[in-house]
C-alpha cells in the first residue's frame, strides 16, 4: 500500500468534490484519472488540468491499474458501482469515499466487498451549495475538517493513509470517529442546518422580502439552495439520528417560544449568553 | 429643513450602528458631532476622525445646535431620552433614528414629541454581530437596505431628506414600508432568524463538536454571538409578530419532520427544490 507521486488515483464521479480532490491533487503533482457520467465533465477536467485522462466507460484497465479509488458518488450509487464493477479491482487496492453518511454505507460496503480489497472511509467537510465539476475548488479545503471513520474491518496501513491524503488535499483538522459518532455529529450540524434553512425558505411566501433582506436572513438560508436528489438521499440513510437531532431543536426552540410568550427577558437573556459564549468555540481558524 | 456639507447632524449614542454613521457622514465631508455614554468612545471617535466633537453629558447648546439628530440608542433608551431631553431641541429639528422596531417606538415618540420638531423613522438593515464603536465600518451599508417608515404625522420634506441620509450612508435600496409592515417583515428576516441561530446553538452542547464543523453550520450560527440586552429588549417590543413567525417556522419544520419519518422522499425533494428556487431571489447583489 504506498501513496506517493507515483501512486495511480482513479477518482470516480467529477463532479464538485470529486471535482476538488482531483484539482487538488493534480496540483500536487499526482497521478489522477477519473471515470464520470458525463463527457462534457471529463473535457472540463481535462481542458483545466484536473486529470490526466478520464473517460464516461468504466474501462477495466483503468479500474485495474488504480492503486488508490475515491468514490465521489451519491451514496447508493456508490454502493451499486460495489456490487456491479469490483471484481475489475486488482488484488491490494484501496477505496475510499467522500460520502456524507456513515454508519449506513461503511458496514454495506464493507460487507459486500471483496477481501483482497480495503475500503477505508472518510468525510471531507467542505461543501459547496453549487454542484458540478464547474463549482470544484480545492481552496474550501484549507481551515476545513477532514473525517477518517474506520471499523475493526480496517488496517493501521490504511488508515494513516486515508489521513495522509486529507492532509495532501489540504484540511486542517484530520480526526478519527467510529461511523455511528460522525453520523450522529453530522446530522446535528450538517443535516438539520440544511433542514432549518430550507424551512426558513419556505415557512414565508410573502412577496418582496428580498428587497429588505439583511445579512442574516441570507447567512442562515445559503444552503437553502440544496442538491435535492443528493440530499434526500442523505437524510433518508441517516433517518433516526436525524429526527433525534430535529426533535432536540424542536423542544429547544419552543423553550425560547414559552419565555417570549410569558415576557420572560431574563431567561431570553440567559439563552442569548449561554450562545454567545458557546458560538465563540466554532469560529474559523485563520486559514 | 436642510442637509448639505454645513448641517450639524449630532449623533446620540456612539455604538457599532452610530459610529458607522458618523464614519460615513465624515468621510463625506458633513459636519458630525456626538452625545454618548463613555468617554473612552468619545475618544476613540475622535482619534479616528469619524466625529469632529463629542461629549458624554448632554450640553444643552450642542443639542440646541444640531438640525439633523440622529439616535443610534436601545428602544427604550431612546424613548427615554425623548421625554427627558426634549425640550433642549430647537424649532425644527429633525430626528431620526436606527432602531430595530417600528410601531412600539416610532407612535409614542411621535405622540409625546414636540409639536415643532419632526421624528422621521428609519431603519437601516445592516448590522455586525459584535457591539462597540470599535466595530462601526461603513462598508457594512454598501449593497444593503435602508428603510424609512413614515406615519401621517410626517411631512413629504422629511421623508425625502431621511432618505437622501441613506443614500449619502451608501445604501444600495432606500425603501418605504408602514411601521407594521416594517415589524412583520422584520420578524422574519431577522428576529425570527436569530432565534433559531441562538436556539440550534444551545440544543445540543456534546463536547468537541467545534472540531467537526463545517461553514453551514457556522454560517447559521454566526448571529448566536447576539447582545442579549438589545435584542431581548427588541423581541419584546415586537412580541405578537415574532410568535407569529415561530410558529410559521415550527409548522413548516414539523411538516417536513413528518416527510422524513414517513420516508417520503418525494415529498423532501419538492421542499427542497422550492426552497432552492426562492432562494436565488435573495442572492446579494454585487456591491
Amino acid at each position: 500500500m504506498k501513496f506517493d507521486k507515483y501512486t495511480k488515483i482513479l477518482i470516480i464521479g467529477l463532479g464538485v468534490i470529486g471535482g476538488s480532490y482531483a484539482k487538488a491533487l493534480t496540483e500536487k503533482g499526482y497521478n489522477v484519472s477519473c471515470i464520470t457520467k458525463e463527457t462534457a465533465d471529463v473535457r472540463f477536467g481535462l481542458e483545466n488540468n484536473m486529470i490526466s485522462y478520464g473517460t464516461t466507460e468504466v474501462e477495466p484497465q483503468l479500474v485495474a491499474d488504480a492503486e488508490i479509488v475515491v468514490f465521489a458518488l451519491y451514496p447508493k450509487d456508490f454502493i451499486g458501482w460495489i456490487k456491479k464493477y469490483q471484481h475489475l479491482f486488482s488484488p491490494g487496492t484501496l477505496i475510499t469515499d467522500v460520502t456524507g453518511v456513515k454508519s449506513s454505507v461503511v458496514y454495506e460496503v464493507q460487507d459486500i466487498l471483496r477481501p483482497d480489497v480495503e475500503y477505508i472511509a472518510a468525510h471531507p467537510m467542505a461543501g459547496r451549495e453549487r454542484s458540478g465539476v464547474e463549482f470544484a475548488d480545492p481552496s474550501v479545503f484549507r481551515g476545513a475538517n477532514y473525517i477518517v471513520t474506520p471499523t475493526d474491518k480496517n488496517s493501521l496501513e490504511a488508515i494513516k493513509l486515508c489521513k495522509a491524503l486529507g492532509e495532501e488535499l489540504g484540511f486542517l483538522r484530520i480526526s478519527e470517529l467510529t461511523p455511528e459518532e460522525h453520523d450522529e455529529m453530522i446530522a446535528f450540524l450538517s443535516q438539520l442546518t440544511h433542514v432549518i434553512a430550507v424551512t426558513l425558505m419556505n415557512c414565508n411566501d410573502s412577496d418582496g422580502l428580498e428587497k429588505y433582506t439583511g445579512d442574516s436572513f441570507r447567512d442562515l438560508t445559503r444552503i437553502a439552495k440544496i442538491n435535492d436528489r443528493m440530499w434526500s438521499e442523505l437524510f433518508l440513510m441517516n433517518k433516526d439520528a436525524l429526527l433525534c437531532e430535529m426533535d432536540r431543536f424542536i423542544e429547544e426552540f419552543t423553550e425560547f417560544r414559552g419565555y417570549l410568550a410569558n415576557e420572560d427577558g431574563k431567561r431570553m437573556r440567559e439563552k442569548m449568553r449561554a450562545s454567545t459564549a458557546r458560538r465563540s468555540l466554532f469560529d474559523k481558524p485563520a486559514k
